[in-house]
Parts: structure tokens; C-alpha cells; sequence
């Protein structure tokens, strides 16, 4: 079951996406719900990230030959992670299917995608076992972790690399059936393959991660985490549209601008000779 | 004005503290508000976190002898920040004024409190200029950013040394009117000054960090911001209460406690010499 989140008639609400029509849901997916009698066209409605995370977990290095071409890329040794160390990403980034991101005025071209599995907690977890663990997941989406390397390099955390507005699209919806061991992972800029792997070839994979997790903390209805990306990136520009399909989930696609804001003073005086 | 969030009759609302009583409001601080007639002790009301953050965001490093203190520590070199990187935390940590840290069962004794003062964000924010990013500001709180010294070593992010549930008190309450310039912090444990720093000593200070910040991305209401600690910490122990005052806003208060949690089959088995 596809499970979405969606603007109509300025309301939002969630739906069952069947085929090429939503059926919207009273309720969400997280507690209880029943399905209405409503039907909307699937492109007539304004898909939204299909849930906004209390938390926002990312496992950022998680397979081997993305760990080993970044090092290479940075000149610096091949660091495999040893445990499932979580990390995070902020929910200003978050960005629905079809909607832009938008590359800052003063990023260098290092800006660059990265196609990922999304696990969507379900259900309260606390203390579970590796075999427990994918019971509390309600599903899986897609994600791309736009990143802008230079600043990855430069600043002391990840916080303009990664999280920058329209940094992080999520979507377009919650498949709750997968099956984990036979998904891969497509990127395609302007309909062109750049990137491909099976999804399972994760260092830690989900169950590890949840177990792990929930020795400490508490995952909630919502929370989502990142399970990583593999192979190479590259750098992505104002025009470019980049698509992350997954396959048994669907495809994310995300069109890139540049920003646009005001000039400055400076700018126009710069201009005018002044 | 204090705004408080709590908890009387199973109901969650927001309040004003009025010396020593909490009077009701409809609404949010962060939106319309109205003054209700319902006036309770506050001393019979359960204090919750005085907002859930959508971002949780957290300077980290921001004191200089704090700094120099935690590299001797550790015997590694003393590293300033050279400009206001952000950092985050996790909403999962935080627990309100009065409610436990939980020191998990494996955590070694180097669990140490951080007190710090917290900017909480009262308007959408973007792109806005050091002189206009108080504005922005609803008031201040407290926050107690506990951690465990060594998985911060350890791991390779902080999400248990930081992140583990109960390792974020905040509170008690929003104070909206301080004096950013005058204001002083004061760590008591069990009523014992354990450290004390003029608030304002900062490396980077909140309307520094608010308009570097939003230059890239957008501070939501109800976003909070850590400002990092001053001076040495100290390890906490079950059976501890710590106190973070900040003058002009009031006292967080927790009290530690060791997590229990039923043995492990393994555990029961050595204790019967199985």
C-alpha cells in the first residue's frame, strides 16, 4: 500500500494512492484510519513529504564503495564505519516530489545528489531486537542528500552541506511492501543513468540500525532514517532535474534552480560604477 | 512575561506564570493567544518542555575556556571555531523541568551536565540581518545538555553521547524579556556551585548565529537554539540533582537516576552460575 500526504482545497491530508487516483484517508496512517469516498486524480493534487519527522535520522556513510570514492575524491584515507553510529539531518530542508532545489546563490558547482532508501518508523520503538525491529517500520520512501561539498569540507558541521532549504527532497510516498533484498536504487539526471546499486548493500542495514538505535532512544510514529548512498555523486546545476527511483517504492523527481534574491547594495553600486 | 507549557487534567496547554500561579491561555505564544480566566498553583500542574522543536539546534562549542578545557581534557589540541557553524540534537532527549536523566545501565561515569542558555524562535526567519535576527527571538529558556564523555570519544557522531533519552532537560519555562548583556549562569549539584560563567561570554553570539544560519536555511517558530557552555563539567551520578539557573529566567532542575531494566537471560543464567 502507497500511502501519501497531499494539499487539496487547501486542506492536507493523507491518502491511498490506487493507480492513478489518491483515495484520501480520514486519519493517517501512523493511528488509525478509515478510507473515504473521496477520489482525486494522482496528478491533480499537490503531493507533499509524505510525513514531517519528530526526528530526522541519516546513517550518511553506509556502503563501501561510496565510503571508498569519497575518500579517494578528498585525497583522505578510506574510514569504514565499524558500528551504527546514527546521524542527522533537519526537517527545514525537507522537500516534496516535483518541488525545486534551490542551489544558493554563493554554492561552488560541488553540488551533488545522493539517492536513498528511507525507513519510516510506524510504531513506538524502544529496546528491540534485530528480529523485532522492521515491525515498527510503517514503510519506506525515497530520499536525496544534496550536498554541497565544499562546504562539507569547510564548516565544522554538516549544516549548510546538507541541510540547507530544499536540500533534502523526500517522497513521493510511503510504500508499506517492499521487499528489502531484491530493491535497487536508480539516479538518473535528465533521464541519464548516473548512479546505480542494489539497495541492500548496506554496511548496517535497517533492522541493525532500529535495533541498535533503540538501546537509547526512542523512535516515534514518523521519524524517519536515511539508510546512505553508494557509488559516485556528481555535481548537479540550475536546469538539471534529478530522478531517484527505487525500485518496488516509485521515483522521486526533483527540478534544480539556482536562487534568485535581491541585489545587493553593493551589487548595484558595483553596476552602476559607483 | 514566562510562557509555560503543561499539563492539568490530561490536557496539554499553554500558560503565563504569574509569581506563583499559572494562568491559562487559548492559543500558543507563537500565534494568538488569549488570557483565559483559569489561574492554577504551579506548583500542581505538570511542566512540560515549553515547546517541541521542529529543528533542534545546538552551537556545541561557543565558550573559550570551555574549549580549552574539554581539548586538555582530552589531550588534544585546542580548536576554536572560526565562525558559527550550527550544530543539532534530538528532539527524542528532551525531558521537561523536574523529570529524571536516566543514566543508562552500560554508560561508563563520565556523564556530565552542560548548562546553557536557549534562544527560542518566535517568527519564521529567513535571511535576516544581525540587527533584525532578535526580533525573531520569543524569549529564552534553559537547557541542560547532558553527555556521556565516552561515546563522544568513541562514536563516530553523537547520538547516544548527546541523544539518549533524558539527556536533554529544558525549562522551565520562556522567559520573554531578558538582558542578554547582563545575564549570569550558575550550575548547582546537589546545591553545590559547580560552575559559573557571565551568559553573554560567547564565541558567537544568538543574533550572530540566527542571521548566518538563516541566510541558508529558514528558522521556524518553536525552532530552539543551544548556546553552548562555559567552564569545566563534572561527572553526575544517580542520587544527583542538578540545577541550571540563568538570571533573569529561572531554574532547570533534574534529578538523576540509574536506568533498570529486567536482565538479560544471559545475566540471569551467570547470576545462577549456569
Amino acid at each position: 500500500m502507497k500511502f501519501c500526504r497531499f494539499k487539496a482545497l487547501e486542506r492536507t491530508c493523507y491518502g491511498v494512492v490506487d493507480g492513478s487516483a489518491v483515495v484520501e484517508i480520514k486519519g493517517n496512517p501512523f493511528n488509525r484510519y478509515d478510507l473515504t469516498s473521496v477520489r482525486r486524480p494522482l496528478d491533480r493534487v499537490k503531493l507533499l513529504v509524505p510525513c514531517v519527522p519528530r526526528t530526522f535520522y541519516a546513517a550518511g556513510l553506509n556502503y563501501l564503495s561510496h565510503i571508498q570514492e569519497t575518500a579517494e575524491a578528498r585525497g583522505e584515507e578510506v574510514n569504514v564505519p565499524q558500528k551504527p553510529d546514527i546521524g542527522y539531518r533537519a526537517v527545514n530542508a525537507l522537500i516534496a516530489h516535483e518541488e525545486p532545489i534551490v542551489i544558493p546563490k554563493d554554492a561552488t558547482q560541488e553540488v551533488q545528489y545522493e539517492g536513498e532508501l528511507v525507513a519510516v518508523i510506524g510504531k513506538r520503538a524502544k529496546d528491540v531486537s534485530e528480529e523485532e525491529a522492521l515491525d515498527c517500520v510503517l514503510g519506506y520512501t525515497i530520499g536525496n542528500d544534496v550536498s554541497e561539498r565544499s562546504w562539507q569540507r569547510s564548516d565544522r558541521t554538516m549544516w549548510r552541506s546538507k541541510n540547507t532549504d530544499t536540500f533534502k527532497p523526500m517522497g513521493p510516498w510511503i510504500e508499506t511492501r517492499v521487499n528489502l533484498e531484491r530493491m535497487h536504487t536508480t539516479v538518473r539526471v535528465n533521464d541519464e543513468v548516473v548512479s546505480e546499486f542494489p539497495t541492500k548493500d548496506m554496511i548496517f542495514g535497517v533492522a541493525t540500525y532500529i535495533s541498535t538505535m533503540s538501546r537509547y532512544l526512542t523512535l516515534y510514529p514518523g521519524d524517519v532514517i536515511w539508510m546512505g548512498t553508494d557509488g559516485p555523486t556528481h555535481n548537479i546545476k540550475a536546469g538539471d532535474v534529478v530522478e531517484v527511483e527505487i525500485s518496488g517504492i516509485g521515483t522521486l523527481r526533483n527540478p534544480v534552480i539556482k536562487e534568485e534574491f535581491p541585489d545587493t547594495t553593493q551589487e548595484i553600486q558595483e553596476r552602476n560604477g559607483e
